[in-house]
């Protein structure tokens, strides 16, 4: 056993603890109000850097929420690895789904239940304690190291692409790991080979100057909740198809051999259907599940509102009318031309008596896909086999991880992806949890990794 | 001049504070927190019946918001009058939109601003005021009153039937005069001899047990504001001709001469639409907006949501997504035949993976309409003609005012609409305001119309 298998060991229950201290921040990004606490997060992983024996570690401004810079580079004529993460969390609304407050980390079952558990925090941790365990043993690396953890990747990283092309040099590498993401299932790993872009809209629909008596104006007054029911209905059949003119023209269709690849992977629906509490999936015409999940575009509205949404009857017949689209895209849609596709599906399809307006939303992202055999995805798979006992499935995933296509874009670089969150775990959702065995198994696999990439 | 009408003017300033104290209390009868506000409405109103002479006055029990009775029955041989109001207001919401807080009332240009100003604190303030100035002066009035002024107007009246029905003999009665309504313009009276019933339901639309992260899982499961925006699309076309399998059935079809009635009254489309801030009407194909405002159904949702509805982007597939809806109905539509026909129809449309659930909201009311050329219309028709200098229009509303159709299937009462609001005063909206000059009018027309019944 190396080393740091048993300094790992030793350290299970303090890293722990540590988790939870991170999950304690509330470094939701998306919230304004919670800026300050996006920027302890950074602080909390400068500090965590620097005890596991990262050098020049830092905090970068952005010119929004932060990021974190570390490196190692004594390994002469080795490649540099670029390890990357996200401190940052989604909202964590809505609270009353929680079983406990969601910044409040309680483990039940061997799980860490907070918000940020799996999506990143306890992913982006594990890398960082691989690395101290292997400096606190050998006193060296295998390879070189550059640390990017940032605190904007869950309102899609809007200064991040900016920040790139001024540091370009300071990120150099060769490949860059990303500790955002996951495996199968805890027996199975997996390699995500693609993911989907990622372009959102609001669309505010306004009628009458006022909310007016729905009673005395209604039937000769337009209603913009009605016109905004219309014109979303107007967008996708209720199966899924998606009925914005020109949505679909840059998508480069499946290959047959696409469809083998994401056929191989096994797909229960009627499991998969009953673990999120549906009666049936639904989903574009002409696509299994599998493949409208990970390699069709979406459309979904991920939030609606106007008018009265109190408790019991208010008579009104409301001025405005609110929504939120976001779309998922695949290789070669491109985001700014999809947000313009859905404002003139906006101005074709509104009814008369409103007006309605289409602003982007932040956090668009340029689909991505590595080549199955890269040799960064061949050093994982052979690591992931040997600490799975299986061989990893080439996977895709609906998310969108804007880094991907940003890293490859300023530093020329693949991004593998490494991660051990799972898919139950309930990301972007009330009761978002994390694995303690993912957390001691990731740390495993990150010494292997380095060792393996070290030696190649 | 009367004696009264000078009483009348001396005690202008005194009333001005009065209303201005009433509007104070934030008797919003749809929010539970407030209801300890509705109930020291109904105190305010108790002690201002006292002062103005009115014996017997109490509060009185409904199971929910209370109503006020009080009662002067000394005019032997003369009718019985009862005179209605309501002392409970809309909710304030969305407080953004007001220029000053809606229960700190604020005069402007002889108009008093705050929620419950027109609706209805203003106008049932207005017959106290004049039987205190005919009491305090004459000592004697011309005829028999009694008073009901109820706390749940707001809600629909939910347990006014029951109560009504209970207390059949209290408040049995001749005619009904009803304080709250208005008038054609600040020049023009109008007598309303038509208003709408109401019935509404909630639509909850459920899919996965929990917000699902847009991108994993969205392609394949199903949105319910998805399903919810179909459903709602389905109901109405986009000009207003309501779809809901059977919503026409029971209606009562116009006939030439109510069309004529209906286009006696002048009605400047443009200028309406103007005044509303809207380009142009839109409404049920083959009827004039005068018509699809007074004497055609409607069905308007009320208020929508859904998943995030703040700042930025959240990436969530939502796991609920809720509408409220309210119809407006016209002689012969049954409110709980209608909630029937709505419940029908969205199981009839929802779409698959998802369920909904249909329940009732409060405040049904059935149709109603009193002959134009009945003894009250005729007496308060002259009495208006001599006020105004013009003889009054006879009018139908889009509002319901559940309580005259009640009055006639308990108290076998019709009811006369003698109110003083105007069309523009912004009621069940923000900024609502009632003119100084309409409640000084108001009580001169109040003082006029009980001498007038009582020297029938």
């Amino acid at each position: 056993m190396p080393q740091w298998e048993t300094y790992l060991t030793d350290h299970a229950a303090a890293y722990q603890e540590e988790l939870l201290e991170f999950l304690r921040i509330p470094s939701v990004s998306a919230l304004p109000d919670h800026a300050e606490d996006v920027r302890r997060a950074g602080e909390w992983v400068e500090r965590r850097l620097t005890e596991a024996g990262i050098e020049g570690v830092r905090m970068l401004e952005t010119g929004g929420h932060p990021v974190v810079y570390g490196e190692w580079l004594h390994a002469a004529g080795k490649p540099t690895l670029l390890i990357y993460g996200h401190f940052d969390t989604q909202p964590a609304d809505p609270l009353a789904l929680w079983n406990n407050p969601p910044f409040e980390p309680v483990i039940r079952d061997e799980r860490v239940y907070a918000r940020g558990a799996s999506d990143d925090k306890g992913n982006m941790l594990v890398p960082i304690l691989a690395v101290e365990a292997m400096l606190k043993t050998a006193g060296t690396l295998p390879i070189n190291l550059k640390f990017l953890f940032e605190g904007q990747e869950e309102i899609g990283s809007p200064q991040l692409p900016a920040f790139l092309a001024e540091h370009r040099e300071l990120f150099a590498c060769d490949l860059v790991i990303s500790a955002d993401g996951g495996q199968h299932d805890e027996e199975q790993p997996s390699i995500n080979v693609a993911c989907k872009g990622l372009s959102g809209v609001q669309i505010d629909v306004r009628g009458a100057h006022a909310d007016l008596h729905s009673g005395v104006f209604g039937g000769a007054v337009a209603n913009p909740i009605h016109a905004l029911v219309h014109l979303l209905d107007s967008m996708r059949s209720p199966e899924g198809k998606i009925l914005v003119e020109g949505f679909y023209d840059a998508v480069v269709p499946l290959t047959d051999a696409d469809r083998a690849h994401i056929a191989a992977v096994p797909f229960d629906e009627a499991a998969y259907a009953a673990s999120l509490g549906v009666a049936v999936l639904v989903g574009e015409p002409g696509y299994s599940p599998a493949e409208q999940l990970g390699a069709r575009p979406t459309l979904e509205v991920n939030g609606i509102w106007g008018g009265f949404q109190g408790a019991g009857t208010k008579t009104v017949l409301p001025s405005e009318a609110h929504a939120k689209i976001t779309c998922r895209l695949v290789p070669n849609q491109d985001p700014a031309a999809i947000a313009d596709l859905l404002a003139a599906h906006v101005q074709r399809h509104i009814t008369s008596g409103v007006t309605a307006t289409v602003s982007r939303l932040p956090g668009q992202a340029k689909p991505y896909a590595i080549p199955a055999d890269h040799w960064g995805n061949q050093a994982a798979a052979e690591v992931l086999e040997e600490v799975y006992g299986k061989a990893p499935y080439y996977t895709r995933t609906g998310g969108s991880i804007p880094v991907c296509e940003l890293f490859q874009e300023h530093l020329g670089a693949y991004t593998v992806s490494y991660g051990f969150g799972l898919m139950d775990e309930q990301i972007h959702a009330p009761n978002e949890f994390y694995r303690l065995a993912s957390f001691a198994r990731g740390r495993v696999a990150y010494c292997k990794l380095l060792a393996h990439l070290g030696a190649r």
